[in-house]
């Protein structure tokens, strides 16, 4: 008998069969979809068309790396002490992706959808404008930073944006969400006299949401690129290590007393 | 001036333009690489054939997921007390993909790499053979577990092996790896009278090797197909959640006072 | 030369010294301050009065242990899976310690930090009471939970309570967090018609506040019971496994297709 | 009714109780039980004497902190990218303590119980003498390092070992494995003709080994001391920041093109 709340629809496996989505892994999965198309079948439960895919994968290569950020080099320090376990280096390195880094995808999408509402995908241009203008007031008002704008080191432009923005049209998929992220930067620069260009992570986000990840998800959704990066950063760190010479020199630095020497 | 020490091939970041693998990664990445593919360069340093990414999706896909797993259950644990910080929760199914489960991916890459050692790729049936033997029978004399073998779920055989090796045989990929795990199964049932089906963890680390993946980086590569499958049950957690009403059995059978009415 | 950003007052070690909390380490810490002492003088920079220390340690095993919780499952079921990573399960168990669980604790002291304001520490019970019912009436009209109050478990009166008051009141540093959280909760009922008995966690973060942790690192700060708690779980859990045979019954209960027998 | 798998003896929590240790918790455990006696009392089942409470704490303060340590850089990172999740930082900090830090405090103790066997508390200098140079050549022959000795800041000797040394000796708590490990020492440098100091996560292990702490709960235990350092690192880092600027630091040196400026 099945408990009902215990069930799920991820995943099953019994003696000579394993089910994963409802599909017979072996036959059904194996061999013919990649890990990004399973992902999104988890995710939305059907599968995505060919564009839907070829937006989903740059998203996830878009946000896989972008060298040695905190994350990467929290899961190199652990690497440093723990080499054993690797799969320990790269849960550091996913701790990190909060509401500073990475997280602002999945705060972009959130943001966007409560701000579209119940509107239609064609919602034209003038509607999104008075929907930008509305939404950014509300943060200001709230003393809250508008999410997906702004970046400490691409401070013009984000180069990863407008690519986003280029593959989106190509698809056919520059839907609701990318277009009103749009609106909203336009918005903030006229409210804030300041121009704060639309980062890679609030464009992936709003990417995202266009094919059908639900904006609930999007955050976790982008941890599956950053897997993929801080796998590299550990293999290359097994190799070339950074964490333990860069601990020497910070020790040395912030002890100043002389006496290493 | 560079530090020389302080340099990563992965990736690095300027303020107009972002290097992923030595590539340009709005253009030459982005739109025209799989994450699967990416994270295979990042890797390698190579770019994947055709049939070399239908194999490392087939893998990646394998290992998903599997269920209400320790690993799913402790992601969605950790969810109940924190819903709002996915990446811990996704961070904590990671942490379980030790030497128990996933790990053995990597541990059955590394061993079958050394014993095959500095072998030619068209090593011989019989000489895999011998090879099976003797490093069964090191194994066995030093107390240890093969690795790779045995399920405790799929005790005649594991649904993911014939569909791997089936695979790896279409794209022409069948090489030492998985061919001299086929004879140490084969060796450990001759001498233990026993048998012990090839795994899927132990198949995926001998498919990861033969198209290229350093054995040493095989345990982490399999966590890039894991988060995917986490990923999906948070998803679900949000939606059906499991985990607080299966703390609540826990807590009720195990205090068995009686008193909880 | 030091580099003033990167300094550090935590600790500092060099070839034949190491200094924690500006104090030689061996000399002056080891064998005259317990763990809970080194704790509270590295977050206040002062050492703790004996009352204070009783509090402190009140507290810290207060939070320690609550059963097989959503936290210590996770840590268990870290285990099952990787056993040669101990740090990675209390890791995992910690990870939980979010918004739902223990971090209350946290929330709590800010709520009332920022309700007190300037406010004297000899503030009278009047001035408490308005202060509270305006917190509440705030909270409320946001649409938000007040910290601290209501238990799943606990639901009449959390057992932890009482006590940590009582002995607040013993070592007279009954202070005003812990007041004007008896306000709040007074105000609460009133304001809602409904009992919600002020849980371990409020209760703990309000007694930190009285005893000059700042409310920004008490959400760390009960960690440390915590791990103590984990430490113990995972060493129950080697010697009488829970995780392995709550999965396999899981797994089986999910399942439902009958196949499992 | 109970199931007796699913029992912990470490706590239960009803409506109107909550019993850790087999003990009501308010009555007879806050305000009387220290966090380490709780922690240890959790971990054998009994209570600590006095004594045994000093060098508990003493090894527990001794391991709490060690300046910008790998672990402390890595929670400092995770806390750049996720302030909002302090126990994220935390666990990442955790992470690190594998087989290169902390890790080797229960490598120790377990080295030292095996090597020690079934002999007496009161085995003479002689025959530890025996013992060690035994288990100094095994591990040697193994091509194994002897855990506990060597540090790579403290080279000489590390500061914290002859201070926990003299401490177990005034408790009269001098055991067998602390006894046994300065004969490790001596036996590896005779062996060698190289000077290896005791390190303090050798003598730590020992010290919790002689007074009773089982030797496979060593590595869990000492944890309960670094996350006290972990919390105090996040407190400072919320108000000087060094995650941000070495970050921006080492992102700029890695760069090398000289586009940064």
């Amino acid at each position: 008998m099945t408990d009902e709340w215990l069930h799920t629809w991820i995943g099953s496996s019994e003696a000579d069969r394993i089910t994963v989505a409802g599909r017979d892994l072996p036959a059904e999965i194996m061999g013919r979809l990649s890990l990004t198309e399973l992902a999104y079948l988890l995710i939305t439960r059907r599968e995505a068309t060919p564009g839907e895919r070829r937006i989903l994968d740059a998203v996830l290569v878009s946000l896989a790396d972008h060298g040695l950020t905190p994350s990467a080099l929290a899961a190199r320090f652990t690497y440093t002490g723990a080499p054993e376990a690797i799969q320990a280096s790269v849960a550091a390195g996913l701790l990190g992706a909060g509401s500073v880094f990475l997280g602002p995808a999945g705060d972009t999408a959130q943001f966007l959808a409560e701000a579209l509402g119940e509107r239609p995908d064609h919602v034209d241009e003038a509607e999104l404008r008075v929907v930008a203008e509305r939404a950014v007031a509300a943060r200001r008002a709230a003393g809250q930073r508008v999410p997906g704008l702004g970046h400490p080191v691409h401070r013009e432009e984000d180069p990863r944006t407008p690519r986003l923005y280029e593959l989106a049209e190509e698809e056919g998929l520059l839907g609701p969400h990318l277009r009103l992220l749009r609106a909203v930067a336009d918005a903030n620069e006229e409210a804030t006299g300041r121009h704060l260009p639309i980062n890679g992570a609030g464009a992936a986000g709003a990417a995202l949401a266009d094919v059908g990840v639900p904006p609930g998800s999007v955050r976790g959704f982008v941890l599956i690129g950053r897997t993929a990066g801080l796998v590299a950063h550990l293999a290359e760190e097994a190799e070339h290590p950074i964490g333990m010479p860069l601990w020497l020199e910070v020790e040395q630095r912030a002890g100043g007393t002389g006496d290493h020497d």
